[in-house]
């Protein structure tokens, strides 16, 4: 699991919980961030105890998005040709964007709890899970429009793909500000809760539902899903035959049969 | 039209009424229901006098889903190789398929009047439906999760096609029941009525509404949806122009331009 | 900027309000209609001054949609052979999808503010803009079906990246009409005002709030959200990353962040 | 296997040889043909003990293309309406494809052993087998374009996938013969033999040393290149990885592995 | 046709001859250049008249590429901002293209007859023509890297559908000539001619034989290769069916087939 | 550059020259070989100072592809459920193939010098590579199928876009092996060379000669060709406009045109 700068993660009942952990930043995203969540995606992918995993911030606010002083220093490592300095800036982004990639290729589900402030690279962060809840004093505002770019980690790739094109064109061509009703009216997240206790329960509760399930159902699950995003039906439905092929023949049907039949919780190896 | 062990079909006013006739059973999907289904949609594809197709459950509920019989008759043809045995259930798998590919690519409308339990194989098939309506004592869930295995015959392909993605993602993975109105709030069904009958009834009128069009305009229609599910915008405008470079030198224009003007209901041949 | 027969068009305080000026004909899409939208877009396009599109239609309704003394037009061009015949229409329906492809890829936000009627071919293009805004009469009809034909200039092809697939098809199978309530409800409009003048002057609000972002980070957002109507994530993601490679070097972005620190509203060039 | 009007087949050594047996019609495809050859590749494809497929013509010549009768024969089928005639057309164009896609899904690989005429929907036919041999004797034609149409069961569909681009088009579009040197030369054929008998035996040959490596091994290689033809080298890589999770459990592997360090020839379960 | 500066286009029997007429420039891309193609294309598009383009080089080389001049002077219409730079170089490339794009689309077949210097943008020119021949002294170079850039009006993006992949990298990272035979060899042309005059002799031969066949044909064949470089065996399938849906109800088959049994050669409206 | 147990790398007048130096083992490829291939491509691709990258083999051999005790290593680490089992291979395939998805995505060309065995998994390290060269000894064998496997770590995916497709089928269907001339001729490699030594000296003189050009140039010139290997033409003319809205920004379009004008050879910063 292993300690971390701008992270403290747990483990617990086969759920990971990662909480990005500078409350007195707004859990800006810092140079350790953008590495450390690399190790640690990496870290719940591998391991197969863990199940689930739930994100969440320390503090009052989720996260006010990139640590503007990152950006300065991307900055200054730029010389005088524009050529060379677009190739630094391409890798540069690219690198950025691996860090999300981590959250969103991990093959376990990756449930947000989202409290107060979710600014700029937060959404693109929060765009990279599966499922997204919140408190009712949420506020989410796309704000790389108002730094004079356009969003380049996740965000104008992944939002599209969870709420209508029509709302998100004018959250992220404004930049206004939505809060917790709105969010959950476009589809931005399944549940609202009243107070950030009864957020982070209500989120380990379906985590702990999630992970009482059959490990390789979940995990199938969600690699079909995520198959569908970019994928045609006629190629969804021969991946899942495919992938079935192999899955169909593990313990865990007939584990999860018998408990059915017995009218028994199941207990599946991780 | 034919007889069937696992349907009742009708045909009246240009709509084919296709009935999941096992009440005693839940409607659930055994050897018969697999086979037949595909021959029931090719005929309504063939036929000309059929314009809309409704699909409904006899009894109390819609359908539980898929015959656990059938799945524990797969199993029993599996060997020791497990590479054979992967062969064998890819191939048993895309064969399940191929019955809702053929709801999918039915040519004419087909609308889904879904009652009571509408579970596991049951939303795989109401997926390849063009609409879903639904009555009041709806209960929908994606309940392969609870036999161990990842949904793979048309949910997790179909599905982000028609609800949220965030939504869809703690549904699949919890197997939760979603009753009328969240199913209503999520689109995944277009309407709902307070009873059976009155969800019958009301379908059976926007299937008639559907039946009284050009059926050339409908079929066009139909396959232009269709086909975006899975092409680009350009590629889609390329096809429509192409498709209707034939389509609208068909006389149902005329006819349509003619009672518009005159203020008469059209006939259009089938 | 110039003079058109079917449109008038302002540019105020880098708005340009593109209005569809016929209102004794509904608004009805001419030949002058086709040819003019395409010269407009063009402008607005390669204009700098211009950062945003706001469309409407003048008088008491949004449009009727195309003029049906083009559709006889382009019928009596026709000749005996079937197979010339449809070059003949493939090439025209190519032509009429040339003027919404001008809307759909102007460079800048298009803000449709939509009363009154909206049907037929208004969908269409409608469905080309940006973001969509209508006042409490508005009433949409994907009035194709009852001309007897497949939509074929847009509404089949966009509409499904707007709204949920299964009201989609209710509505082009039934051609039935809805109004503000439900056109909110499934994502058409973004936003319902009370009345024609209450619609204009929001809408105008929104755009301006617009107009006032570095033209050059607009530019790339809207670049990027169209990209992903037809593009995977991870060709977004490397999309972007090649965009921003040029554009993180414009002054923009220190524009932008000085203003931020001093609390000034920030200037940007065209 | 069953008896045939159109086709002789014969199972000996793993390998199923399929002869199109109409020699005194030139081979020619009548309906017989289009239907028998759907249910001949399918039983290759699920009949275990066939390993790989041959595919001859009986006389002189491989085959002349389509029977013409069979076209007058869908020609007399249509009625006065343009619209519904295309939909009868299309359809019939469809099934027609089926005929040859039966033989591009057979998951065991295809060897045509080509002599003399191969003219016009021969090509099409060949275009879906694995590889293609020749005797000296051969002549290739797209006739199609003589006859006044754009070949559509698969000639211009597959064949782009075979040769180069700018040889297809002057090929296609001037519908001139090829023989054997420029066929070999440009691709088509993998090798040319100097007679017939040298053909049918050295394609034995080459169809024998197929049979005798483990048959897991050969469907999951043909199905990966078959998948290459459609899909990008990502989605390629993941798939294989995804098919060889089963796979590679199968005993196939440690049988050719002990075959390889004893230095005997391995014997692999159907 | 018109007049034109960089140009000289004749039309006989069918045949549309485009001459790039600035033989004492090296038949260099000027700005004249890059808009008249635009027009010359279209009218080709259009006017029924013509069957097949012949595209050649007056003097001694078909062209040394684009203009050096025209490279200046997009320069000198940068400034100083990064960003707007690359707004406007971006669209300024992708208006250049569109010069090539009309020949690529083009629905009439078009064949180009290449002697002498064939370099840089001349390699972009000819890769979007449907074959190329040249005379034995023919040179081709991918020069673009010499003056310090990646080709991008075409040669990157269409010669990878026309030539093997090892060796258009050898040529386009060292940029080195290639004579006739190895043209020839690779497949970058389809035959080599002894002079300049059997070359375009020999290239009008082929123009004339395509020029006699069906029209319709001819233009489906090429909207069907054209479509196959870019999508899938499965789309190209359906795409021909529904192209042929009304095309096969042309009455060029009729004509075609009669002069094919009265063995006369057929007579085909425009 | 650092020091390895399965390399030898050098860097000389920009070239980095990466050998494979395990002779005595015919250089297998082992657990060393598949972790420190990424370490050193991942170092040439960010060295600025690297601009074309060639590989070879030490010995008398190129390589004769995994070492098998790494098959067998894999193999001991499987349980009992074959479910697990799956995602254990898939996981250990992709890792496996990130391995040449370095080679493949290091941004400078990867040139291939390869004598004697190239066998099994060597073929899919070089399919990774731009450009193939060979010695006259060369022997090439896709020798997957003879140990009971798809190959999967690259060949079935990358070769079908290098030679034709009947060849490729062949080979990888019946293992067998091909020589220089074979391998010259279906395009697999570019040039054949008589010795070793001419072999290295030949591909070093290539090497040197990419090396003098803009290594912005190549660098866009290669992330162009490799787009195009998986998408469509249109997607990559936008890219490349996009692309060189930045690059030809740079300095080296002016230091190429000034070494041009003066007939000197370019001097370009790394």
């Amino acid at each position: 699991m292993g300690q971390y700068q701008a992270f403290r993660v747990e483990l617990q009942e086969k759920i990971a919980h990662v909480v990005i952990d500078r409350p007195d930043k707004i859990n800006a995203m810092n140079a350790a961030f953008w590495t450390e969540i690399i190790d640690i995606f990496r870290w719940a992918d591998e391991t197969d105890e863990v199940r689930v995993v739930v994100l969440s911030g320390a503090g009052k606010h989720f996260s006010s998005g990139i640590d503007l002083n990152l950006l300065a220093q991307v900055s200054s490592q730029l010389g005088k040709d524009v050529g060379r300095n677009a190739l630094t800036l391409r890798r540069k982004i690219l690198e950025l964007q691996a860090s999300f990639n981590a959250v969103d290729q991990c093959s376990k589900p990756v449930l947000a709890a989202i409290q107060g402030y979710c600014l700029g690279g937060a959404i693109d962060l929060v765009s990279a899970c599966d499922m997204r809840y919140c408190s009712l004093d949420v506020q989410f505002a796309i704000k790389e429009i108002d730094i004079g770019m356009a969003a380049d980690v996740g965000t104008l790739q992944r939002l599209p793909r969870l709420i209508g094109d029509g709302m998100l064109r004018e959250l992220a061509y404004t930049g206004r500000t939505i809060e917790a009703a709105e969010a959950r009216e476009i589809g931005l997240v399944n549940r609202v809760f009243e107070t950030h206790d009864t957020l982070l329960s209500g989120v380990m509760d379906i985590a702990r539902s999630i992970a009482a399930k059959s490990p390789v159902a979940v995990r199938g699950t969600k690699a079909m899903i995520g198959y569908m995003r970019d994928h045609r039906v006629d190629d969804g439905l021969d991946y899942v035959a495919t992938w079935n092929a192999a899955m169909l023949q593990s313990a865990d049907l007939r584990v999860a049969m018998m408990a059915h039949m017995s009218k028994q919780n199941p207990e599946f190896a991780d």
